[in-house]
């Protein structure tokens, strides 16, 4: 298994990435070959630096970097020879199987669009976040922020991804897919939600459960928890802030430190062709490793292969 | 001041509404005259065994009750003579100067639209409810339910609303309004925050401090936050879904125990022409108690005479 890195995105790259690598060769039983995209001689020097001398480590060259705050689709298009570009055509070339990356969110979802492009019958891939649960389960929620207005269709597809994210790369069978919502029962939410429904209910690819509530998202009731990018991408920011205050006011709870985005390490973008890991800009050395260790499953589950086949008509 | 209370509403009444005026009583210095609205041999046999005698206290019977799970507008309007009923011609009629109630929030709803009346101006009412920062401040989120599909002009509405309660009720002067969504840039955003935006820009009557973010809203960014019912419906049932998860695995944190719907009391219907205070169904003595004191500065503060001042064409 090959996996693209981009070594040069992140607000702390290339040396975070540099220590991501070391945290995961020191922990990781699998062995994918990692290919780190960025500049060769920084991350030869870095490479020495932390004693990462590996067979598993190949270094791509790629001479530019788009920063975090260029407009996406210009800096694509222009830097052909950015760690990002680089990586999508390493990756469309199929000489890596899955692509991750910490850099510009933009860049990485033009790259998903135009040169992985989505999987045939998904009419909006969907970013998906983990929800900790206070039993101690994982959740998923999505869409966390591509689409901010959605329609039914669109959710009752986020149902599908979400259902085979979660059985093939968290192990949950026959996951129970929850409708985010502002009430129980079938009738009750707004325009969408209730349009919603029905499609759910008839869907034979998922186990729906029926409506969940807010005060369910950290319960076990749903696996998958269905929503637009406007409200998941609330919820998912809320979620992480408070992380930031249990640090900050020491909570010492499991539950809460969760929340901690770099355990997390990024979320992939479903229903693209190949496996993509978007990181959070400030990733530290846990969560590239925890990246690296997504995208491995990610392809060892063959999710896409999987997404593939459930989506053909 | 006259402050009318269903004591048959909630899943506890009318024994944690009777604790509830004891605790209130012992602890309050203001003194409001209680309208205590139900069972009235009912209601004298609990005060007996509480002990509460007192000239603030008057007994208003009403036979019937609305029970939680009731159909809202047919309940109303066949109970002519429940709790609820009772206690929205006894507003109406200007006996007293609010009514609170922890029952049937529906019945609440149609008393309050149809026999009290949204202010001239006012397209929809909201619900506010406090959000607890970080800092130990009070922010404000509306609406959090009322509305589950908004259109801009009601957005911009809410701000207004939120900003006058913020001031009136919590003393926040010159509050501080963010337009919750997905991104800090102007421009960001689903349609309707998209289209919202510029609306606030121009609203002379608040403070506009432009869009936050889901990791904002604990912070001390904007006072007042503005979403649609279903997103702020959803970040209140998970936020109080927090103090249960706090209070289960014992962290001992004032943050986190802000959440707790006790102190909160209940969450007053803006834009209608007189202080309404709708409480949680489970709502205690604590929560009743505090339910008073809040419709208490409501009438005090004469907030919705400033509602109908700011909302004159």
């Amino acid at each position: 298994m090959n996996i693209g890195i981009d070594m040069m995105g992140g607000d702390f790259a290339p040396l975070e990435a540099v220590k991501g690598l070391q945290t995961y060769l020191s922990t990781s039983n699998s062995r994918a070959t990692l290919y780190c995209i960025g500049n060769e001689a920084e991350l030869e020097l870095l490479f020495a630096e932390y004693s990462l001398v590996s067979p598993e480590l190949v270094i791509v060259h790629a001479s530019q970097v788009i920063d975090m705050d260029e407009h996406a689709t210009k800096a694509f298009k222009e830097k052909q020879d950015s760690s990002i570009a680089v990586g999508f055509r390493t990756l469309a070339a199929g000489k890596v199987d899955a692509f991750i990356s910490a850099g510009n969110t933009g860049a990485m979802l033009v790259g998903a669009f135009y040169s992985i492009k989505a999987i045939a019958g998904v009419h909006r891939p969907a970013i998906a976040s983990i929800v900790p649960k206070v039993s101690g389960a994982t959740g998923i929620l999505l869409d966390v922020g591509l689409n901010a207005d959605c329609k039914p269709e669109n959710l009752n597809q986020f149902a599908l991804l979400g259902s085979l994210y979660a059985k093939d790369v968290f192990g949950i069978e026959n996951p129970k897919v929850g409708l985010l919502n502002v009430g129980e029962e079938e009738g009750k939410g707004n325009i969408l939600t209730q349009a919603t429904y029905p499609l759910l209910k008839e869907n034979r690819g998922i186990n729906f459960i029926g409506n969940i509530e807010g005060r369910d998202v950290f319960l076990d009731k749903a696996d998958v928890m269905i929503c637009d990018g406007f409200t998941g991408n609330i919820i998912l920011k809320m979620a992480e802030s408070l992380y930031d205050a249990a640090k900050e006011r020491n909570i010492p709870d499991t539950f809460m430190h969760r929340f901690n985005y770099e355990d997390v390490g990024g979320t992939p973008v479903l229903g693209v062709a190949k496996p993509i890991v978007i990181g959070h800009g400030i990733s530290n050395a846990t969560a590239f490793s925890n990246m690296i260790l997504l995208a491995e499953k990610m392809v060892a589950s063959n999710i896409c292969g999987h997404i593939i086949d459930q989506f053909k008509a």
